[in-house]
């Protein structure tokens, strides 16, 4: 499949777009019901947003991927200055993995009225780990995940599922929690993280890492395949002997490692170095390698 | 017409309903198209209420009343407990004024994973004036709302409309404000404030004045009323002299009466006490009579 998707600008072209291919897709079910799903990305695609897009298609007939740097959670303007942005390689990318609309709107389309007075408050779960790190970036990724969740709001009735990496852990959980503490229309689907060969996380700052940091970065995917064997055998979590591995690569300055539960992000209610792991928890981790700052997870148990 | 409406108690039944009375008005429609009007209250209905349904029912097909005392938008737990209650009175009133629908939810529909984490944050225009003395109420009161804005999204095709009293000036400019910067596919509509024949505006809360304390409240008009008819006029605003109207009512201990811009509720950018009166604005007004605060406003251009 490699039809380019229909690329629209506007909140209104993106409206009378997917209304079109709703009805279309509605008349050859036998159940009349037909279902749209919402990518939300940066764009800057890599392997990642192809996997989100491609468990889009292959769960509903309309997949709209909106491409929109958000302002309002870069805390730096530098940050967002050198935020990569190549339309053009994105089309292709979405080209190869069956989308069938990319939503690319400008600043003024979407932020008419400059910044938004009204926002959405991430509140304690938007403060720690990245929030911790990046004041406001939570607040600020909502509020625009808010505004795209709205946007893409099937204009004919249609089941409605949005999907967000595994790899932005907090930003997935705290996402689902919006949508349930304000009752939002719609499914979020999280989407495993994608990694290269070796394990590493797929992500537009990879980029950034010159050899020998790619090769240092390793070892966050191995701290946290560390504790992964020891949860699926039931063992305590060796979270000393992560750390250990970690601080034995200089070129790795670890910001925090963290094992807490996969919905709340609260530390978990036993002690997982002393007891025998059991249950679901999640493994975060965040180090800067360079001036890159990486982040990762993996879900024990 | 003394028809009852439907009492519905969960989002499933409302949504049940909801699409059974616009299918059935959408297929007597030529055009085939409907609309929804919700009206969210928090029950204890006067007359005031009751012209936000008519105007809800003179322009909508389907007619949705939400009855919920909200926990958030309350700072002490005493002012919840005695906020009023009377289920079956309202469902008199709304079977006069035509409402379909009346949605009564539990606490624990409303809110099943307990208070919410993530929430509406109402900004620099939510924390003056009411907001001032009453932390954090816009933040709940919007909170509450965007929910019920997504639980009374039409679920077929159909215009879609919210109606907020004018009498609650702030709340109505910040939830059109919400609706805008977190684009709500919803129109919000404001609607007359109702006043008994002596001008005092209806509130739930008339009921805890006495005769004397009532009496005295009535300044409140007397003073905006002032306002209106210099505005009308295109003179300079005599505030010094509304504010000396008021001062003479001992029972009247005034909190803040300002002329602002209607939508910002920002100071006006001319001085309006000596510049003759041109373009928008309004005049907001609140005060302690006896141990009951009282709010009121006009519009003046």
């Amino acid at each position: 499949m490699t039809r380019r998707p229909l690329l629209v600008r506007t909140y209104a072209e993106l409206n009378a777009a997917s209304a079109d291919l709703l009805r279309t897709a509605a008349a050859a079910h036998h159940a009349g019901h037909a279902s749209l799903g919402l990518v939300p990305t940066m764009g800057a695609l890599h392997r990642g947003h192809a996997a989100l897009v491609r468990a889009a298609q292959e769960a509903n007939d309309v997949v709209v991927v909106s491409i929109f740097v958000n302002p309002l959670q870069f805390g730096e303007a530098a940050d967002l200055q050198r935020y990569p942005r190549n339309l053009e390689a994105d089309l292709e990318l979405l080209a190869e993995c069956g989308a069938d609309i990319a939503f690319a709107p400008s600043v003024d389309e979407v932020y008419p009225g400059g910044e938004p007075m009204v926002r959405i408050s991430s509140g304690t779960l938007g403060a720690k780990f990245e929030g911790a790190s990046r004041p406001g970036h939570f607040d600020g990724a909502l509020t625009v995940v808010a505004k795209l969740l709205h946007y893409g709001l099937p204009p004919v009735p249609a089941d409605y599922r949005a999907y967000f990496g595994q790899k932005d852990a907090q930003q997935l959980a705290l996402v689902k929690r919006m949508a349930a503490d304000l009752d939002f229309p719609v499914e979020i689907v999280g989407v495993p993280t994608v990694r290269d060969e070796d394990g590493l996380a797929l992500s537009s700052r990879n980029r950034f890492l010159d050899a020998d940091q790619r090769a240092a970065a390793l070892v966050l995917y191995r701290s946290l395949s560390y504790l992964q064997q020891q949860a699926n055998r039931h063992e305590p979590l060796d979270i000393k002997g992560a750390l250990a591995m970690i601080a034995s690569v200089p070129q790795v300055d670890l910001d925090y490692l963290e094992v807490v539960d996969p919905d709340s992000l609260e530390p978990l209610a036993f002690n997982c170095q002393d007891t025998p792991f059991t249950g679901e928890a999640l493994a975060l981790i965040a180090a800067r390698v360079g001036d890159v700052r990486l982040i990762d997870n993996a879900r024990l148990g």
